[in-house]
């Protein structure tokens, strides 16, 4: 039978537990579609901090470099907050991540079912069929990796520089995976930048309109960034893909999942380069943070950490099957009138629970 | 009598519309507070490059220099989408001015009154008492005007960057009009940045906390710039006064303004360095843009002109009175009823009107 290997971090937070429940949704479906993950699981974030006193232990990279793909749950929290920003969990752990095995795609779906709409803090009217956004974001580019980048005195004075940098052939790769997600929906991209201003937003702009002609059934259209940011509000129905670049993507995916008002629901996939099978070596995790408020109560949400495995299994492991079945699964046990706590209203037909039952639920639908 | 003067730059779409209201506010409160104001018309904008060539022309900057304010309408239109950014209306005459008359704090209100959550895309339930937030944008630093910005080649690709500065001076002196804003408010500020992943971040974060020292009372906090973009939507009423760099402050401020439903209710101030008598220069606009789409049907809501005015007469002339008088009526008008169609319902009680009538309704409440 058809076998891949695969690292999971857990880190910290709800982290663990939600990912219990990924797991088991991962043993189910070997055992329907017939084939085999090994899963070894490894430190990361505030736990690695404790145990090894770094947030990635390099025991983690090296384990995750013999891997197909990594399930990652979440990292972050109280404990570790007043470190120096190099070595906490978030960033000490995802940007050496991201560059090390240049996961430089960034795919983030900002998901509202028509039957969650409530849970949206925009008004229901203007929501009314939910909606469906993917965010495709540039992940190891701009100013986030930039140089230089730091500090230095003028005239006896600091003064601290970014360098928002790009080359064309990092934005023509994002551009191909956002086209290439546009064909398999609805075939409208918006690009967002804000070419009014950068100069490394007009190279954007230009070499997406030069990959536009590679896909000439998608309508493309642009946005600057702060008028993506008033549209998502006031009508995220409309848009179908949204490509930017990283620093933009940051803010502007996170946006649009607290526009969703389904945190818990959402995954998200850091894919690196395409191998010739079509497949790619990615990143996946949740979208919402370690909710270190809630955790250790057994009430997360499993589903976004249960939707990025779906995504592990369709773009790192080629197991489509396995992904369609968990993707209905999950939308059965919505649908089935199933509700964790962050997205229960008390409406009649609405069965709450927990983690645990959650995952029970999903498990039933599969 | 006090005799103070401004130039009047309407520009574009729905600008010559609304000022016309201004301006008549203007007129009432000259008479009843005992002061002069000269004014003089110049080009700005679309309707400046199609008489002179040049969005900002030369004599529009000089005539601006000898007043003690400029009252800014509205620039761009379709009509000149498709020059080059730089002499684009909007960004061709607004860096420009920004630039050479050093107006590096943007202040913009984000207010959405209680009797108004209607209109804002946020469910009434979380906007119940409206809110009532001020974005303190740095305006003239950051990856907006740092050097070098441009284009070159490397290894025979294309590679464009800008670059994202500040000094501690730069930072320090924004920090202190936000500081003093809360002073005068509810005396809390949220200071928003990177600093988990970029080096001018960290700095900014640094002079703000130092800044702090000054200001014993001002209760500080720190949000990162994808974080702050999620809780304006989902708790815009826990903001008092929110202050951040040029590029997040542009994002920030118009997805405020977005989720105020207000928009065509929102003024600005951007301010250049204090005199010794405690005024400044500055620039001041509505927040919202040209809309051609509704420009000469007499419709468009002149409120937020009418405001830009109230704060270039308390921040640059220093006729309090008149600008308190000016914020009194706009409310009484809102409270009387008086609603054009941004910001109607068709609830009983309310009175439709159009750009001059709502002029009327104001003038009638000075
Ligand atoms: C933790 C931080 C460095 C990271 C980012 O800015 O990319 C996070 O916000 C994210 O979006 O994954
Ligand atoms: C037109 C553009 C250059 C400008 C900016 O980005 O500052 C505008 O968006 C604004 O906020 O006034």
């Amino acid at each position: 039978s058809r076998s891949h290997r695969i690292t999971v971090l857990a880190g910290d937070g709800i982290g663990p537990e939600v990912m219990i429940e990924a797991l088991r949704v991962l043993d189910a479906v070997q055992a329907k579609f017939g084939f085999q993950v090994t899963r070894t699981e490894h430190l990361v974030g505030g736990a690695a901090i404790d145990a090894t006193g770094h947030p990635l232990p390099p025991e983690t990279v090296d384990a995750s470099e013999k891997a197909d793909a990594i399930l990652f749950g979440s990292v972050g929290g109280p404990k570790w907050e007043n470190l120096p920003p190099d070595i906490q969990p978030e960033r000490g752990a995802l940007l050496p991540l991201r560059k090390h095995f240049g996961l430089f795609a960034n795919l983030r779906p900002g998901v509202c079912l028509p039957s969650l709409t409530h849970a949206s803090p925009v008004k229901n009217e203007l929501i009314k069929d939910g909606f469906d956004v993917l965010c495709v974001r540039e992940l190891t580019g701009g100013v986030y990796f930039g140089k230089p980048k730091g500090r230095h005195e003028e005239n006896g004075e600091p003064v601290a520089l970014d360098t928002m940098i790009y080359r064309k052939s990092e934005i023509e790769r994002i551009a191909r995976v956002a086209f290439t997600a546009a064909m398999g929906r609805d075939k409208r991209l918006v690009s967002v930048d804000k070419a009014n201003v950068l100069a490394s937003s007009v190279l954007w702009r230009e070499v997406v309109i030069e990959v536009a002609k590679d896909f000439p059934e998608v309508q493309l259209s642009h946005l600057y960034v702060d008028n993506a940011a008033m549209q998502l509000i006031r009508r995220p129905g409309e848009f179908d893909v949204l490509v930017t670049e990283n620093l933009f993507g940051d803010i502007l995916s996170d946006e649009m999942a607290m526009i969703s008002g389904s945190l818990g629901m959402l995954p998200s996939a850091s894919l690196g380069q395409r191998h010739e099978n079509g497949l790619y070596f990615g990143m996946y995790e949740p979208s919402g943070g370690s909710a270190p408020d809630i955790a250790g109560r057994g009430i997360a949400n499993p589903i976004a950490q249960i939707l990025s495995l779906a995504m592990l299994l369709r773009f790192s492991l080629g197991e489509t099957g396995a992904a369609d079945a968990i993707d209905a699964a999950v939308a059965k046990a919505i649908n089935d009138g199933y509700r964790t706590g962050d997205i229960a209203t008390g409406a009649e037909g609405e069965i709450r629970v927990g983690t645990a039952a959650m995952g029970d639920a999903i498990l039933a639908g599969l």
